[in-house]
């Protein structure tokens, strides 16, 4: 019950024992043991404008309970308080340089620094219940070990025990993919919510993927799948991808393929190097709009693929593919209406991210709360101060 | 723990408290209750040379309790009466003709014909508990509705219902895909055993697809999921595809491209054709070894895609993809080392399925089981006759 509250805001009991398929003592008993605990509290809701006794609802105790939620994207570095239910409640970003060297030190000391001036910051009574971390790497399921490729090697880089044991909090530290965490945020707050199957693609310097298939996040094995950035899609004669293969996904459409192609090596880079390239091609750019173009060809087989291979009820474009999608999305659906099934094709609908930039910092946040969430009386017992 | 007894065969009570993570208590209890209906029976395991008290091993009543298991091939109709346990007890075949058109009603003649045989060559007291069909087509999750693509057309057919009335036995049928049916079956008989995430390819006239994530079959929004043969490796000169694409993993490997590129159009088809040009590679014939090669390079490429998106532990080649990838294997091992992550490359196992022909069959009978299984006590009070 705690995680419907935590999912939709501010709700009657009625309609809690309508989603849980629960009878309404039994909400009643929940809604009285969550509110002693502290976690939800029952009030009037807004004004109806209709006469009679005010509706009442349950609604989580925001103020009171958070987790941390830290964004370790290619460029930035975010860290947030986010509150029961969801509410970003204090943010702090730093740029990050391009690197190609392993920057673990560096990174796991800058959010700790924004992580303890969170907590300082938060009010007196309110209490941090969780940490999670996005992470642009990929990441280990069994111990969020993150794996990096900087120059084509690989490093391994123990990031959680490293913030956590800077944050001081006693906490342990969650680690997700980005895009599996921008793929969690989008479908339980974002474009994909109602969804059971849903893609998600994630451009940055390169392009990841998360994918919920019935309802859960695919992670494989070992916490490495839904890398539809590494799916070939130009065999014959593919750019050379980051990952030693040729005609990645990633090769094709991401960042360095589209300002390449477009003749616009050497300017903006990262999301004000995308933006401008599918502003020049609304403009009339020809180099632009025939980069686009060209990105949208290979999207669109990447699209293509991942919906015969999903049949999900809708794919979502997030990161720098938002812009992207948009700036040349006839191609894209194109390439679909001529390639995926028609029965995989009747009713899979193609958006853009609704959570914009903080989609994977979101993500984090919901990673933080899955412990609390899933045992809430019993997390609260064993963390209290 | 019916399931479990169901899936591995005699096993001792020790050994189910084990597996199940309960007491020996509660095992007794449930085997009590189990042995009272009938379902198991507790005997002396097989003499084991030692001394002592011979040790009881927990057996399912295969001879009792039976479903129907059918699979409607390409060019085959096949039935069986599958016991618990997952026994092939009987099994009835007839060719079927390759035709373009719908042949609902002597599919269904003939099936149900099969099928009555069997119930009446059953045993005095053995009770038909379910039924199950494989179908090679598009089945609609909701209500098992089979999508064909005859002549590139769409034609709905509903099987199900026609197949069930013409039995008789006051059950329903339930319909699954043929390569979904074949990616269970080996999940859990065969060479997926054990393995939370596995992709299963199958090669008959098409290329089909099943895929288990995180232990489920993967059907996505309708039941349309696992369309591997539908992704597009081979987009710049693809050879046209049934689906009326092109350059789809199908169109590359499928039957007719091996055929074709090897000069033996008129000649053999189905598993016979496709194991004449395996054969004819092996034995130097140049035109099968070049044609086997190019087959093994688009299909090196699609496992590579599917590897990189689900993470698996194990990919299994069935059907006419089992010859192929022997005949190809450095082929697709070459192409797996080059594009595949690192990280998905380092457990990843390829393999022939080991179910052969009857994996379909097996599959079709683990979907018939799935009710009984649930709630065996229920189920088995409900079908009484």
């Amino acid at each position: 019950m705690l995680r419907q509250v935590h999912l939709t805001g501010p709700i009657s009991r009625a309609a809690l024992a309508n989603r849980l398929g629960l009878n309404r003592s039994t909400i009643l008993a929940l809604t009285t043991q969550l509110t002693a605990a502290g976690l939800v509290r029952e009030e009037a809701a807004g004004a109806t404008g209709r006469a009679g006794r005010p509706s009442l609802v349950v609604r989580p105790e925001s103020g009171r309970w958070y987790v941390l939620a830290f964004d370790v994207a290619v460029d930035r570095l975010v860290a947030a308080r986010v509150g029961l239910g969801g509410t970003v409640l204090e943010r702090r970003e730093a740029p990050r340089r391009r690197s190609k060297h392993a920057d673990l030190h560096d990174v796991a000391g800058v959010l700790a620094g924004f992580g303890r001036a969170l907590v300082d910051a938060a009010p007196q009574g309110a209490r941090c219940v969780g940490v999670g971390a996005s992470y642009c790497g990929l990441v280990r399921a069994a111990d969020g070990m993150v794996r990096l490729a900087p120059n084509m090697g690989w490093t391994d880089l123990d990031f959680a025990p490293a913030l956590s044991r800077r944050l001081g909090l006693g906490l342990p530290v969650a680690v997700g993919n980005e895009a599996h965490l921008g793929a969690l945020a989008e479908h339980v707050r974002g474009a994909g919510v109602g969804h059971r199957n849903l893609v998600y693609l994630h451009g940055d310097v390169g392009v990841g993927g998360g994918i919920i298939v019935g309802g859960r996040l695919l992670d494989g094995d070992d916490g490495y799948g839904a890398e539809l950035g590494h799916m070939i899609v130009n065999p014959q004669d593919g750019r050379p991808c980051n990952c030693g293969s040729r005609g990645c996904l990633e090769a094709e459409v991401g960042e360095a393929a589209l300002l390449e192609e477009s003749g616009r090596t050497g300017g903006p880079v990262g999301r004000d190097g995308v933006r401008a390239v599918v502003e020049a091609a609304e403009n009339g750019d020809a180099a632009a709009r025939k980069s686009l173009d060209r990105v949208g060809e290979w999207l669109g087989i990447g699209v293509v693929n991942l919906i015969n291979l999903f049949n999900p009820g809708v794919v979502v474009f997030g990161g720098t593919l938002g812009g992207i999608y948009q700036g040349t999305a006839p191609r894209i659906h194109a390439r679909v209406a001529a390639s995926v099934l028609p029965v995989s094709r009747e009713r899979v609908q193609l958006r853009t991210a609704v959570l914009g930039d903080n989609a994977t910092l979101v993500g984090a946040a919901e990673l933080a709360f899955t412990r609390v969430l899933a045992d809430p009386l019993d997390t609260l017992a064993r963390t209290t101060p």
